[in-house]
């Protein structure tokens, strides 16, 4: 049986390392565009999107050095998203991390800049890649595409909408989980396949969909149940804003048991993959009983 | 001798039907995205970016089919930079085009989410052309870098920055107009010579970036003697905020002739080149002497 802690941070040390190269490249003028861009990347964080993709790669087989550029990029995507969520027009978040929000920092204009700075650049990196064939540009059109306006900018763009809408239904709560937290999570699972030829590419599209959903719904168990000083942002906020989460529409105790169906669901899927699967079934039961 | 005017409709005439074509592209859900990303789209202007585009192209020879694409990104990298630069936290502008700027008819959070919307459907368009080969991918990584952190956006970030600095000096300025608006300029110039192989690739990025320049100092300008009526957004701005711009700086005399300058230059370089440049001369005349 593994040390499931010590590999996710053998995993997260991996990329740290890779990120830590890839600061140099956020060096621009003024200073403080180059500063306000590294504060939130640094923030860190559980890098859980970087993880999906080295252990997904090692387990059907996709070089690790062909997947760290697809990582940063997927990571620095992640980042801005954050950093334009917490803006006061967003959702008004002073808090990501336990740390000031890049816009209590740096200033609202500045944060917005600092967002579409590491947008920008993440695309600047996959367009890098690109030249190597065209499995790579496959591979960063998909990431593109699930970050986009019918991938996780449609997820925000129907929060913001619903925000406030006591009406809000099954159905919508579905369009936003996918979209808004669970395509990253399937860009950073399918990635490896699309570099592999599409090895297991609709088997992993699921896996990264559904451990998306459950992700997004111990979101929302944690928005009950947890602690600032456990996650770093604010308690409680959804619920008292009136936002409706699975929490809102179906209840804690029936959102548990959603969120153990889709455990479930991953671990079914994870037993048709040849190869050692230990480490994702792993990190399925971690995201069900994280604190964080 | 040409019609200017009249050539000049026809290169924009054919970028709106691409551009109409493209439209179907941006229907997503929820509606409001899709129709905040069109609604910015539609308020026009001058499309000078895929005018410069399509002329150069026709100029050395790169195919308009292979450009098209390039331009829509273009133009959607340019809209979104509107969008986010008129929000209240950056240049706070209520009105674009003679119509209300995006975050006054869908919000802030809206515009936020529009701006990354289109910049992102940019990079979607480009990595779809990267299947063509690795001059298609030099040139979607060059319009890249061009809106990016050693571009547009520090541009951008330098200009929030120096808002409201009375001691900002010339270099500061040189900065500001070299990447806040010469590099989009520089990018629409160059993409056709990067997709012919690098044909006058040096001139047309001096070209690029002198007639930015140029167009800018014309901006300042206008903004100290056009109207509203003309411009279609507020007079006087930049100048009663305490902005330096080179009309700050130079004094308006100083300016014109600074412009007169780069007009010249502008006309000099494009002698160097084989094939009819008269439309890419009278359209450096139009940028020094246009009212919008």
């Amino acid at each position: 049986m593994i040390d499931f802690n010590a590999e996710y941070a053998k995993y997260k040390e991996i990329f740290e390392l890779s990120l830590e190269e890839f600061y140099g490249k956020l060096d621009c003028k003024p200073q403080i565009l180059s500063d306000s861009l590294k504060y939130s990347l640094k923030l860190g964080g559980k890098r859980i999107r970087p993880v999906i993709m080295f252990a997904v790669g090692e387990l059907i087989g996709a070089e690790h050095d062909k997947l760290v550029n697809y990582a940063v990029a997927l990571e620095l995507i992640h980042t801005y998203s954050l950093i334009h969520d917490d803006l006061p027009a967003m959702d008004n978040d002073d808090f990501r991390r336990g740390k000031p929000s890049n816009h209590k920092v740096f200033g609202e204009g500045n944060a917005i800049l600092a967002g579409d700075g590491l947008l920008n650049t993440a695309y600047s990196v996959l367009f890098g890649e690109c030249f190597n064939g065209s499995e790579y540009v496959s591979a960063a059109k998909y990431i593109c595409d699930c970050a986009g306006i019918n991938g996780m900018i449609a997820g925000q763009s129907a929060d913001l909408l619903h925000e406030k809408d006591a009406d809000s239904d099954e159905e919508v709560l579905n369009f936003i989980y996918e979209n808004k937290t669970a395509k990253l999570i399937m860009a950073a699972a399918v990635t490896p396949s699309i570099l592999c030829g599409g090895k297991y590419y609709s088997e992993l599209k699921t896996f990264g969909s559904d451990l998306g959903h459950l992700f997004q719904i111990t979101d929302d168990i944690l928005d009950v149940e947890g602690s600032f000083e456990s996650l770093g942002k604010s308690i409680g906020k959804d619920g008292s804003e009136g936002k409706y989460t699975s929490v809102h529409i179906y209840g804690l105790d029936a959102s548990k048991l959603k969120a153990d169906v889709l455990v479930d669901k991953c671990v079914r899927l994870l037993e048709g993959f040849d190869g050692d699967t230990e480490f994702l079934r792993e990190l399925v039961y971690f995201v069900r009983q994280r604190i964080h």
